[in-house]
């Protein structure tokens, strides 16, 4: 007879372990009260809950990925798969930070949480916990999301849904299985980072967990009356790289008055990189279409193709903790190294 | 026998106009050009072109919306409806300015553009400038964007997708009407501005188009490492008002850690008006949930609920250039003008 498979349970608090209090829900259940509700899967392997921390996902800082990061670096030589229990406004955020912070991963890490706290009547908490610790049992190595019976890859999760039970979709990328009746239907594997540009042969043996990420990366949604002058506050304010969502296939405001100046010095003379995404969900940038497309190309932007601002902030923060060579930041941004960019 | 409608076209620029140069797509067709692609519907109406400006809508700024509105209102007494080519990028952030500028029209208004020059093979251009035709001769009044026979309200509608034809959603709003086969069907009508709070009886007569909007406004969209120092800079800027795209239901990255004193800091020394709004694209915010949004509720934050980015900008462009009391911006943020927030 086999032996039971171990899986740990790693709680960080979110909305499935919100308690009702005068002020409003905030998180107050634990992990160990968490995994009374789930039972039924109890025989099928044995679970250990950890608090990590017990808060709202908005206040979630690199710090927290940090931990959580360690936490399971720490534990999957014992373990043969984590659940991290998580507020779901972040989510997203989180998965794709462990992404690239859990290079050569060897047990799955699937994240979930609730858009009921589980302690309300009618709580989407426990059919999302059922389900993602049935997820866990079959997944291969990587980070994923599970929610509303399906697992999505970590770097293309989107929360599309700010109260829909469904809150979660996969961007320009296939749901990864799905839990039909009692049975998973896999359509893809989940992935883990192993070499790539950037990464040395040896990190992996190095680094317990790749935590060395730069927090100074800001993130600029223009707007049609966006000011150049928001670049130049960018670079004085010591801003080390930036992400700029700009319009469907990657158009910018004011290129012609102010903002393609302010690009170029933001690049040219403060070494910052700026990385380009689109404000649409679905498709990406592609720079070589239009006229004002090639312009900013010309700047020295670097097109982030169809990666969510999830994955183009936290990717960013992750290579400019490695290097601050504009040559491999380019490489490295355009790379795709587990399927968190579709390359052109 | 009844007297053909008169349509005008307002021509813009964007990629229904572009033509291929050795630089990329750039605008190039006029709008007299483009009206040769419906010669099909010619003989119902009688249209005429004119050429307003023919630019990459990423180009496009306060003072195009300007143009364009006081366009519309000098040839509303002409004609019985108009039709705007226009770039995709920045279609529902004029569409949505437009609806604010746009009081006690009297024709409909519908942009259109396409995803593809309507020079190259395979464009949607000829199909949506034929379909915007056939709308615009049975709208009501009203601003809204025809795209993959689709009419959408102007302050609901949102890019999805940067290349997929079918680009724009109406969020948290049903699609107006459908053109299936050779006939229209209508589930609900355009809606215009009337009367509400901020505006005076008889604002209408003295008002040619509301136009005096506050471009001094200013978009944040938050991420899990956003610095608190930015809400000090958009004060010392000079702006007048600010919008945040905070995390699901509305929650704010740091707020215990320097967020929150610097929200009140804009919202009591500096008398900027806050506004949040989410980063999903469905659902909205609702800050009486968490205890997070309580707190954000407390510090004077003005919830946004279901409104988009494109139209909580514009919104608070267009009440920043008639009021600078906080107890009246709060209400008109709030208040339903055309079906642009859902009241919780």
């Amino acid at each position: 007879m086999a032996e039971k498979k171990k899986i740990l349970l790693l709680a960080t608090g979110g909305t499935i372990a919100c308690v009702e209090t005068d002020r409003g829900f905030v998180p107050g259940v634990s992990g160990a009260d968490l995994l009374q509700e789930i039972s039924g899967i109890k025989a099928e392997a044995e679970f250990q809950a950890r608090q990590l921390m017990n808060i709202d996902s908005s206040e979630m800082q690199v710090s927290d990925w940090r931990t959580m990061a360690r936490a399971v670096v720490g534990a999957q030589d014992e373990y043969d798969g984590i659940v991290i229990t998580h507020g779901t406004d972040t989510m997203c955020y989180t998965a794709a930070a462990l992404s690239f912070m859990l290079r050569d991963l060897r047990v799955p890490v699937l994240l979930t949480g609730s858009q009921k706290p589980s302690t309300v009547q009618d709580s989407d908490g426990p059919e999302n916990l059922q389900a993602v610790c049935r997820f866990v049992l079959e997944a291969d190595p990587g980070v994923g999301i599970v929610f509303n019976r399906k697992l999505i890859h970590g770097v293309r999760a989107f929360k599309m849904y700010s109260k829909n039970k469904d809150a979660y979709v996969s961007r320009n990328y296939p749901v990864l299985a799905e839990l039909k009746a009692d049975e998973i239907i896999w359509h893809h594997r989940l992935k883990t980072i192993g070499q790539g540009p950037g990464l040395e042969t040896n990190d992996s043996i190095a680094i317990p967990a790749d935590t060395n990420f730069c927090e100074d990366v800001a993130l600029l949604k223009l707007v049609p009356n966006s000011n150049p002058d928001l670049l130049s506050y960018f670079a004085r304010a010591g801003y080390r790289g930036l992400v700029i969502e700009g319009f469907g296939a990657g158009g910018i405001a004011n290129l012609t008055r102010g903002m393609a100046s302010g690009i170029r010095q933001l690049i040219e003379d403060y070494k910052i990189p700026v990385l380009m995404i689109s404000q649409c969900p679905y498709d990406g940038v592609n720079l070589s279409i239009y006229g004002i497309g090639e312009t900013a190309l010309s700047l020295g932007v670097i097109p982030g193709n169809d990666m969510t601002t999830e994955v183009a902030v936290t990717k960013l923060m992750w290579i400019l903790g490695k290097t601050n060579q504009p040559e491999l930041i380019r490489e490295m941004v355009q790379y795709n190294y587990l399927d968190e960019i579709t390359q052109n």
